[in-house]
């Protein structure tokens, strides 16, 4: 059926980047120029990350029309981890509301690092795309939503919803990995004990199953092509483009886009928020969600990480999208016809 | 001339907001609203602010096509205070370019205080919308742009900058209020310090005519109406909407719009960002710039601050208009139809 | 055997303080002065600790030559909790030696609350005092003292130490505080996992056996007149003066006094030392082990805490003591006679 | 007059330390070792310091009986610096008694860095021996002991009480010194201005006058004998072993011993108190003050210096000098015998 929508668009010649085939060459081009970035460290806390190949480098593009693209590595499947952050906080919007999950969880950048043992002046996490906001988030999608549902059930219930913003695409569960990350996760642990000192969880939340089902959606598994496809139902208001189903409501996605663009690169958000202006999720697999609002979703994977832990070539390749097209949140300002309109 | 360009553009029907008139209504509905909030406090730390009149309240808009409209207390002087920091910023970018200018100062919230002892990991302050990075700004403007000029040359040069971004309506200058401010600084004076001991400042720097340089900034006394044309030269992308003078780049409009964005409303800034989604900054003295890209300028004035410092009123204000109106930055998405645009 | 040893002395008229009699008048004084001082609050964080009755007061003294005064609820027995700290310290410098603990935990005051979660700036815990410290302390002595030894063996073996500083006298173990401690422990666990974390434990250490080995020995309980005996050991150089049995090497000793000197009383530690000059610990139990080295051992116990969470009537009667006594470790300065020497 | 003390002390056999001769081959021994020691690195933030000959080494010793041993550079005077600090500090006491001074000043370590921006949780600074409190200890002196005085005999006042305690020995000062350190002080003028934020110094003190006094008591100038002569009058009680002049009053000198002892030695000063277990102020130009109470005054000089600011060589003496000798705080316990009594 997405075929016919898509089909029945291109009749209509309504694609929101008319020249596509010419946008194309030129994400080519930053391919190729950010593939020659060597810089990085492939993340080595657990050793399933630590094998990673740093050579691994694909980018997928799905518009909010369906139309797609993609380069490099784009079949081979990796592991969410905080790329999961934003997914689940969606869901736990769309199913409880912005009032409900934001009495647990607040939306201020923290200017501090991603997994620092500190609460806001609420004694809340700061937002929900660091650990710490992103444990609750997982507490109230296992305490508040559907309570009756088992551990096994409430995962299969957040699979599927992450399918459905997927478009049906591939993703899997790395169990090896969620053992590892389970084993090595001293800092989790504290911050999650840390936080039910002060109160942060819904009344019955059993930490160690929030733990848990914490770190089995980092240990969700999606490859760039069906990661892409989850960033376009982002840009699209909720409404995934391959399948044109509604998965989730605008207001969700508006609070999603909100804090990934102020929040989603680590210690490094202000200034992307500054250079690229675009919201934005990266992880510690080298993988990172590009949403360019009512134009098109991008997923990026290569696991060589920065300092700070964004992606070396990932964070190379927006910047570059955005020193060519017209894509920066306050670029696009009126008298500011320096550059491309795809 | 200005209004030569006014009317030929109502001869060619383009509005950016057709119905201005219905609109307006609604700014009316909303200031009426406002005005039975009586939460907050006035100001105390110096006596000039202590006697504001905490019943003062005004909204001036100007759209970027020339439409203004304004209700309440719109031609009463206050000073800018920290209004002053995105145009010193603006004036430095435009004078200097970004790549200077962030040499000095970082693009992060600084989850802190706005008046905090603390840099960020490279030892700088860490935006512009903070004091410590306005003071910084302030020194560039002081020793790079034209360091042949002595201070009054300075203040001078940039009043006039100010004037051109607020189409040559009233600026004046509060005396009282920079010998005040001066006398009461004691944390800004332990950041200048501070920041000297870190080697923040470009060489040859003096501190106290730096200081003495912020304070006069701060110092300066607009109204709304002149303020809301400020705005709206941002929202237009630099050019003054009622003189279409070329005030500043768009560039650098750009990267004023991102850090009012993500920094303008001091602790407050990440859910302001969150709930309304648009660039704006406020000041101690009650008064708020907002900007609608590519749409309009707002200043809003009333005395009363919250615990964090902003202006009850105004935060109000702008939180009415964005739940009738389509301008939170990702409320326009596609398939979110339930809000108007005007 | 130790009757023997006190009669022989007392013949031999050596007594450490020749007017015993008239020194516990004023020990009585005191007593009631202290009696009538309502203030502070039971620690309420466990039913357990809750429960205990506000108006117990007891006072012992036991000087190294083994005469011994005592004074009111001398003989309920409460749980050790912090008190248990130097004791716990003390076993592990004498089976593994300063070098070797001091490897794993700092000596420095920390500035800081007793449950902070920070570590000094070689990622150990800042001194065996505080909660972190203890914890780390616990490891060492269930991995590297005797460690083929379960942890109900290591369990006996310091319980059996406590009782050779005590004399063989009262000691027992209280479960039902145990076990509430373990399940109301968040910070504690947060802490454990935190310094798991920076590698802050001796390999082989299994966490949660630790944290059960701390639980416990701050679960056993002790009377004011057993450990008023304890003191005395640590006063006495480490020889228990009602058995003469040789406990504890005195370097080991000088070290934990040194230690309960700088950081026995939590955030109070500095005022005690410099109101008091004397080694102390208190516990969140209201019960407090005094140190006046070469002289004596006093215990003192009264549950209501004050807001940094020592005993009010503890602290109340150190203050009596030194301002009659000259027993502040800076008061007996040559030319300063105007204390009595008991 | 010091003389006929001594000789008639000399005549009466009562010297504290019966065998002066045997005790001073241990100093010279320790002095040889110490020499050999080529750690640290001299001060440099001004010109004035940085000039300082790293292999000076010196060390005076003044028992309170008036007997003196010194070697090395011990006539070459060097400024003070934070040895000022326990002598200001013991004026203050002397003349305002504790409980004002400590209404001001806490005391407690504050585990952090000397000069770090930060006050206690009673906005006060955590204790006379840091950077903050000293410059609150100058603004008492300054503004609450005779008030009348300008700084200039302010300044005289506060020198020959310094000579009082130094019995008459040579005091100096220099300008260069002085006017370097106020031009280098970024950090304490930060300090200092954030301390009158808060409200830190008496009212009517003014902030630049104590700046100034505080620079001009760090740049005092003494020689090793001299300021061994000083540590000599705190050991003693208060009074100058070499004229028999009471200069401070017990009290005061307890307190002043107390907080050498627990903050004297930067962030050392708990590994300082473990180890050394004495009472020391160390300074940045390389001086060291060490008082063995009742028994004798040490003073070491050497200008280089370890990572927290203290004298590798005078550290290290007096490392030897407790490993030798029963002088730890906690060394001389019954049944420690293993060590020699002087």
């Amino acid at each position: 059926s997405a075929n016919i929508v898509l089909i029945s668009r291109a009749f209509r010649h309504q694609f929101i980047i008319p020249d596509f085939q010419g946008f194309t060459k030129h994400i080519e081009d930053f391919y190729w120029k950010c593939k020659s970035n060597t810089e990085g460290k492939v993340a080595s806390y657990i050793p399933q990350l630590a094998r990673m190949n740093p050579d691994c480098w694909g980018v997928s593009v799905c518009t909010i029309d369906g139309q797609r693209f993609s380069i490099g590595d784009v079949n081979i499947p990796f592991t969410l981890q905080s790329c999961s952050k934003p997914l689940t906080y969606a869901i736990a919007l769309d199913q409880l509301g912005a009032d409900c999950v934001h009495q647990y969880v607040g939306q201020e950048p923290s200017g501090r690092m991603f997994n620092e043992l500190i609460l806001d002046y609420n004694k809340k996490p700061h937002n929900p795309m660091i650990n710490a906001g992103a444990i609750i988030v997982c507490s109230l999608l296992k305490t508040l939503v559907k309570p009756e549902m088992t551990l096994a059930e409430k995962f299969d219930f957040t699979m599927s919803y992450f399918k459905k913003l997927a478009g049906g695409e591939y993703l899997g569960f790395n169990n090896a990995v969620f053992l590892s990350e389970r084993e090595a996760a001293d800092r989790n642990y504290a911050l999650g004990f840390y936080m039910r000192e002060h109160k942060c969880y819904p009344e019955k939340a059993n930490l160690r199953e929030c733990m848990d089902f914490y770190f089995q959606c980092c240990a969700m598994e999606g490859t760039c092509d069906c990661m892409a496809v989850m960033a376009a139902t982002l840009a699209n208001g909720g409404i995934c483009p391959t399948t044109d189903e509604k998965v989730l409501k605008p207001d969700s996605v508006r609070d999603v886009l909100s804090l990934m663009h102020s929040c989603g690169m680590y210690d490094y958000s202000g200034q992307f928020a500054f250079k690229v202006g675009l919201p934005a999720k990266s992880g510690v697999c080298g993988g990172m969600l590009v949403v360019i609002p009512n134009v098109m979703g991008i997923c990026t994977w290569s696991p060589p990480l920065d300092s700070l832990g964004n992606s070396c070539r990932g964070v190379q390749f927006c910047e570059e999208l955005v020193r060519e097209f017209n894509f920066h949140r306050y670029d696009n300002l009126k008298h500011a016809a320096n550059k491309k309109d795809p």
